[in-house]
């Protein structure tokens, strides 16, 4: 297993692209977050994943969690890896001053984010569920809840998590159980279950904040009588410190294929007569307060993918270097580095595609959240937060399947070795595996896309999505670059695919909602081969341009130029797949009686 | 997780339909192997596979193998279960009557393969292994290693296994150090260290039968250097029984990610002067002695990842159908099972389709191997071998990698359950990794298939398996039946897409080798979905044929043509990416260079 090196080159060349790091320095917003200020973070996000997080990642997983009485022990250095990450101000990063907070970018704290699931994803998780918690609160609560929360969990000191699932209610939230009674003080006296509670108990922090759906006693059924409460595990008494025990507890953690080190609990409320708990947002009104954090931590799953098929990668790059196999296939006498042969390589640049065109579709997801937040008019804002709800689902699916895609490739370039656990490529794919599962799994993205996002508007967003994916094309028009024309056709053939895809989904919905539900999947599937596909192809006309002016390192920029090609020649090919089984795959989905499956 | 059920409905049409059992019925061999008796046998082995190995499958994955001093202990019930598999006669089932076998043919023993695979693949790998050894023996062992060892193994009284692997020889088996060094008695003195060796120590049986690969103090460097060797762990004394204790012994049982309950031995030979080992075959003629093995171990590799497949489809179809949540895309006010979803039902059926089609393709070669083993002439066999020698690295790779998707696709369709172990699919999803990686990696396949299979005869093999192919198919253009039709113009389509890139492969070759090497992957990709699909098609054939002649279960015939339907709608469609990856993709993976990869 190699050392882990965050890729800051890339990094910093897909923020000032597809993240639109410039663009964001003319908002007055971000009017000091220029290019210095934002290498020397990732710079020092890079070396702290690197030297404090990494390092322990292994030991970890093999170490997992100790829950004894309600208390759960984390893995040996993890309080420590958590305490540098919250001293050198990481989590404070996109959060709004008045709390505390830095005021930076999104797409800066997503490409971070990737940084710290490369290096210990079961770590990672902890400050993913403190972000929802923290624009919960900024949205929905009140005045003395902001007070009194936003700024120890801002800080870090406190952590956040999201108390969603019951055992008969997963996808369906309109089931949940979990009760709520109104107290004489204000106050709610919650009881019940929930299960799969990242990081609901830990020993990291002095306190935990729980953010909870329950229903109250005349709430109507379904989704529409769901309220959302704050609950923490220790009331915070009148100087805004830890006081009383409140009435929860953990009462068990599942054993997991992966994230070991990450406890996901199963929390009790009110053994004892009931937890307390406030209204955060108004009554029944649980469902659209949560909504307004799905969609940050729907990107901030991807990143996990992400940041997991990037460290995937850079492990079988140093084995396929190392480890020496056969001969060369021209001959020769000597055993050569596996690299050389073209079916590793092969490998090797699939994932490395793939990486790349998952990390600038997320950072251009990123973009368009920061714009849409910083917008000055309703209408820009409107037609920006179209553009964040149209990619949110597909950052959050495609990203992870790519995770799982990208982790097993490195399995197989290890041979043996990658499925022993001692190779250490094992834990990445264990752990990229929930990722299209949890937050929303990856079908309910699909069903996401297709219904509230395409359908709804008839597929203008789409539309306006590929008019600039288009429009961004056509630099490369001008090129007589060889890779650079085969990489334009091949990017708006696809574009094209997409078009006619969305058109088709249309009007199957038309014809019977289940038809278009059925190739719900492989839209997405397009959707993110194509889009990540023309992200990169943007990339590598900057790349051109920047190496016909010398501008910069060449060798980086005849990298993503053979990188982008690559992907336009061996991996767009897959949006034919895709689009052929929307354009026909339907009927054949739904034929067969239910009880002949 | 659901209590496993053998699938005897599909295996049953899928032996009379690709596997040709009626065909096989006709020679003289097999006069005895009606579908009266195929029935007996296969419902008795799933009979057993489902009650006695399947309910062992999860504890056993969570108790592991146990290493003290040299012993592995293996999991609890494991004793009783082989027994109860040896004590039924299956171990014998494809051998020769010489020995104790049955002398039935190998494409019904593939089929009962997936069986056990399916029940408990940890315990299905120990006569996986025992199959190599027996294989060996039969064809190059001497008259009195044959009578010594042969009767034991076939019986499975005593158990075989394959020395290949050490550190710095995985795929590249010219780097073996192993030694052997010729002793007065014509025996020979093993020494050295061998990793992975599957099943290599363990309580089953009174004696272990390793069959080595090492080299003499004279033999030439690399693969012609080596020498098979037969190495006991207690010498058979004068009357064949177990006598001295051999000098060999398990250091190590390796940490794996799956296959918890299959010790995965690090074995040393000769620390205390050298193991005593008997040449099989010539003096420097091991590897292509080993060859002689490998194509059966490499097709019952490949129904590992069937037998997973099949698992794992059980386990995700019974979920849907208890699993309530979320109401139907349609309305109503109740949540529905969730297989009423219309992307569940697309998981299931593609879940089912790849399984069928991996089936198929599977019992396809087997029938082939009977063919070629029982042919009279030596142009038929050569034929037939021809087309064995095309099909096994299709099977080995394509079914495997096929096992790893379906597994993966039932841990989504449990969701949470799916992540966490007590879910059971889990499991498999972790056992059916190492299938793509071990007997040859999938890229070692490829570039058979490529080298091999098809550039030394320049595709004429691959020209005949077409021929056949299409001459199926012409059956279902008789028909007016809208999914035939369908089906069969996919299908007629696809056999064109691996028809042009067989000439694409042998022109890229001729042009550069290493660009060929680049699209192996590919073009085995291409491969198995086409002649899967084909295979498919046939079956929907038959079915629909059998509706008319309402000759049989009509519900299974209609599921049948319901599955192929979808196969050739959804699945087929994966040709056109992978023939597009061979058509253009070659440059793009050679491009780069080595050290900016």
């Amino acid at each position: 297993m190699a050392d882990y090196r965050a890729p800051l080159a890339d990094l910093d060349f897909a923020l000032r692209t597809s993240g639109g790091l410039d663009g964001l320095h003319a908002l007055p917003a971000f009017a000091e977050v220029d290019a210095d200020l934002v290498d020397q973070i990732v710079e020092e996000a890079g070396r702290m994943a690197a030297e404090v997080w990494a390092p322990l990642n292994r030991r970890a997983d093999q170490e997992g969690v100790h829950l004894k009485n309600g208390v759960v022990r984390t893995a040996e250095g993890f309080k420590d890896a958590y305490r540098a990450y919250v001293d050198s101000g990481f989590n404070t990063l996109p959060f709004e001053a008045q709390w505390g907070g830095q005021g930076l970018p999104w797409t800066l704290a997503l490409a971070l984010m990737e940084v710290w699931h490369s290096a210990n994803t079961s770590l990672a998780l902890n400050p993913l569920l403190t972000i929802g918690s923290v624009e919960l609160l900024q949205a929905h609560g009140t005045a003395k809840q902001q007070a009194t929360y936003l700024p120890k969990l801002i800080s870090g000191a406190w952590t956040g998590t999201m108390n969603l699932s019951e055992p008969q209610a997963g996808s369906d939230l309109g089931q949940i159980a979990c009760k709520a009674e109104r107290a004489h003080d204000g106050s709610y006296r919650i009881t019940g279950q929930k299960i799969y509670i990242t990081w609901g108990e830990h020993d990291l922090t002095e306190n935990i904040v729980h953010m909870v759906l329950a229903r109250l006693p005349d709430a109507p059924a379904g989704t529409k009588g769901l309220s959302l409460f704050v609950v923490p595990k220790f009331l915070p008494d009148a100087d805004g410190n830890p006081g009383q025990r409140n009435d929860l507890r953990c009462t068990g953690v599942e054993h997991k294929m992966g994230i070991h080190a990450c406890p996901t609990c199963t929390m009790s409320y009110g053994d004892d007569g009931g937890a307390t708990g406030w209204l955060v947002g108004e009554e029944n009104g649980g469902l659209s307060a949560m909504f307004t954090m799905m969609n940050n931590a729907r990107l901030a799953v991807g990143i996990q993918g992400i940041g997991l098929a990037e460290r995937a990668y850079q492990d079988a790059r140093a084995y396929a270097f190392e480890r020496t196999q056969s001969r060369d296939i021209h001959g020769g006498r000597q055993s050569v580095p596996i690299v050389r042969h073209p079916n590793i390589r092969r490998k090797l640049l699939t994932m490395r595609a793939l990486t790349e065109g998952s990390r600038a579709l997320a950072l251009y997801a990123g973009n368009a959240l920061d714009r849409a937040k910083q917008a000055d008019d309703a209408d820009t804002r409107s037609r920006l937060q179209t553009r964040v709800d149209i990619l949110v689902p597909v950052v959050k699916a495609w990203c992870t399947d790519r995770g799982v895609e990208v982790t097993s490739t490195a399995v197989q370039v290890l041979g043996g070795m990658g499925f022993i656990e001692e190779g250490g490529v094992a834990q990445h794919y264990r752990d990229a595996r929930i990722a299209p599962i949890y937050e929303g799994t990856n079908g309910i993205q699909a069903l996401d896309l297709m219904g509230r996002k395409v359908l709804r508007d008839q597929g203008n967003g789409m539309q306006a999505l590929l008019a600039d994916l288009r429009a961004d094309l056509g630099g490369l028009d001008r090129s007589d670059d060889a890779d650079l024309t085969a990489i334009r056709r091949s990017v708006a053939r696809g574009l094209d695919q997409l078009e006619a895809a969305t058109a088709t989904l249309i009007s199957l919905s038309q014809d019977d909602i289940a038809k278009s539900a059925a190739v719900a999947d492989p839209f997405l599937e397009l959707t993110g081969t194509v889009v990540a596909g023309a992200l990169l192809a943007q990339q590598a006309g900057v790349a051109a341009q920047q190496m016909a002016a010398a501008d910069g390192p060449s060798e980086q920029y005849r990298a993503k130029l053979a990188v982008a090609r690559f992907y336009a020649d061996n991996l767009l090919p897959r949006a034919d797949a895709a689009a052929a089984q929307v354009r026909q795959g339907a009927a054949s989905t739904l034929a067969l009686d239910e009880r002949l499956l």
